[in-house]
């Protein structure tokens, strides 16, 4: 018999996405800060390397990995273009978790998932550092936020609720006549070409029809289970571990091979039915 | 009520900053030396990518750091280019926290802000690892220390007090005949340029007078309280997250519009009166 | 006297070592799961910077590490470019330790030096996640693995005992004519290059006799005890912290001096005696 996992009660996670890097001193700071709230709390790091300023980016990275934590993580996202300006930082509850990060749509691909059952803005001095330095809300406003989360504190009790906050535009796939459109979405150290054609997507389109594949002006013939599907150094198009369809060289880097970038074109087309 | 932060009684952090870089197994070797020695500490880090055996780079990110942890943690300090030489290691206590690192100034910046009260040489084997190996006491010896001070050891068990320790010599501003001359110290992943000119310096030079900038061979006009005070793509100064004046760029990279490094000339001048 | 350290009952260590690098998620989401299951688990890091792919560079860093840790750490590996095909996944106890990874050969190393006492299959669904990726066991079945190891599972209950496994041809020095020769096995972030020799097969070699060393087509004349041995920018031969014969320059970059690469041959004669 499985046994069951023992609850999380009195083990809060944090858990950290920023685009700080971890060469400078940045998110070692946040570390303390929050620790000094909160110091039962385990803190795990997503990844401090999202591009520099990349809200887009980071959304998608947050958006693949949240699902994988324990309901209650608490995740501390930081991708802020804008810090001292009059954007906002907020904390919200979304899908069983809590996040907190810039109103600047990194939250974007969560709250696609996962509509946010409370959305406060961080505008509770009690729960910020006494100081809030106009470069470095992450440090001062928002790691203190997360850990007194963790340390049970209510979310109501961060701040004002809200009822709008920044959504980014995001390319949705578009199907009709015959084919089905997407883009590169992600691009990840493998070289793999994550896009934004789910499974499900997919399947609606094609059922169990066979397709092409073109991505940029390079063509695909068919789809594989996983990369050991073709032969090392092929091409091949699979759906990865995001469910989502992702154009990759079995033992190599699809990106050096392609040359193309996030954004480009993805088309999977029927084939036309053998007669 | 703002609620009271359980104490850490109990809950010791290891805050580990070092330049062996996070693609050896190096740092990996330290965290499982200082878990065998103290299960229960919390290990951080605030960096692995100081530029190798870059002690002054070292001193400075961890002076960046260090107060933003909690009271009590134990950092562990290791670039350490005399490695095996006969420089000492040592164990200090500064400002209600405590340090190891190698007898090389890397706690310079540190002591400046806070005299140390207590420094012992880490000569006592008992606390280090039976074998000390001569080209990694870092494993052997510090992280040994750091984790027996975090199991509740007292700091003078660690070895023989000392007087005297290396203290870098570290560039001050100088200020005179209107003008304030600093450097660049740190570069940061952003591109931002840190300057070793704080805020209070600044202040009792300029008063409330406006200011022109030169950095390099560059010249600004103004300061700003955040990076969106100026458009995206220009480049202006104001005081950062650890409240040193900083040259940016909103939105991209100064280091890579000014192309200047760390040590480059920084001078504040007063702007002539409105006459 | 010397403390006794407490016991780690209670406090499992899961440390991980992949090829998955930092900057996606990829790594975040095995976290997730591990906390998903042992909540109360110290999840540590060795690498994810294993070169992509490179089933030995991850073998050679283990086995580099994993002594340090104290007994019954998990170690969480993988760097598996066969995922998805029929390579099975494996937990096996050996050392003290156990040890979660795919049947490639990764764990090679670990097993010369100590024999494994059970090796298994991970073919017990009840300890993966519900659907394993074809791309990403490492999250699906390898993370769950180890922690449900750390949860105190038995290694038994994880899949069905396993007689064979995995090993890669790694070259062994060879000792014979007045030569002793081996290659350079890892090259750290220092520029070091670290050999397969070890310094007991060195001894039984060398006796207390003076060598040349000659690595690629470069001649060393002797070997110090550690880096300070030689003025700073020089070449120079050392037994290093792994206990093995190293290349480096004090203060400087060996590969990057001599620019050979992992495979290098380096071959050790005695000296003629002095006559």
């Amino acid at each position: 018999m499985r046994r069951k996992p023992p609850t999380r009660a009195g083990l809060p996670i944090i858990a950290f996405l920023t685009d700080f890097g971890t060469r400078d001193h940045y998110v070692g700071a946040m570390r303390g800060v929050a620790l000094g709230i909160c110091p039962h709390a385990t803190l795990v790091d997503i990844t401090h390397e999202v591009a520099a300023q990349d809200v887009l980016g980071g959304a998608l990275e947050l958006a693949a990995a949240y699902k994988y934590f324990p309901q209650d993580t608490i995740f501390l996202c930081v991708v802020d273009p804008g810090v001292g300006s009059r954007r906002r930082a907020l904390a919200a509850e979304a899908g069983g978790y809590r996040f907190v990060a810039p109103d600047n749509g990194l939250l974007t691909m969560v709250f696609r998932e996962a509509a946010p059952s409370q959305v406060v803005e961080l505008d509770n001095p009690q729960y910020a550092r006494p100081v809030v330095s106009r470069t470095f809300e992450g440090r001062d406003r928002l790691a203190p936020a997360a850990a007194w989360l963790a340390n049970g504190v209510e979310l109501r009790a961060l701040g004002t609720a809200v009822a709008k906050w920044e959504m980014l535009a995001v390319a949705e796939p578009t199907a009709g006549a015959g084919e089905l459109r997407g883009i590169v979405v992600r691009i990840d150290r493998f070289g793999n070409l994550i896009t934004n054609l789910d499974r499900r997507t997919f399947e609606v389109f094609a059922g169990d029809r066979r397709v092409d594949i073109d991505v940029g002006r390079h063509h695909l013939e068919h789809l594989v289970h996983t990369y050991s599907g073709v032969e090392t150094g092929s091409l091949c198009a699979l759906f990865g571990s995001s469910d989502h369809l992702e154009i990759a060289v079995n033992g190599g880097s699809a990106v050096e091979r392609l040359a193309v970038s996030r954004g480009a074109s993805v088309v999977v087309r029927l084939k036309p039915d053998a007669t």
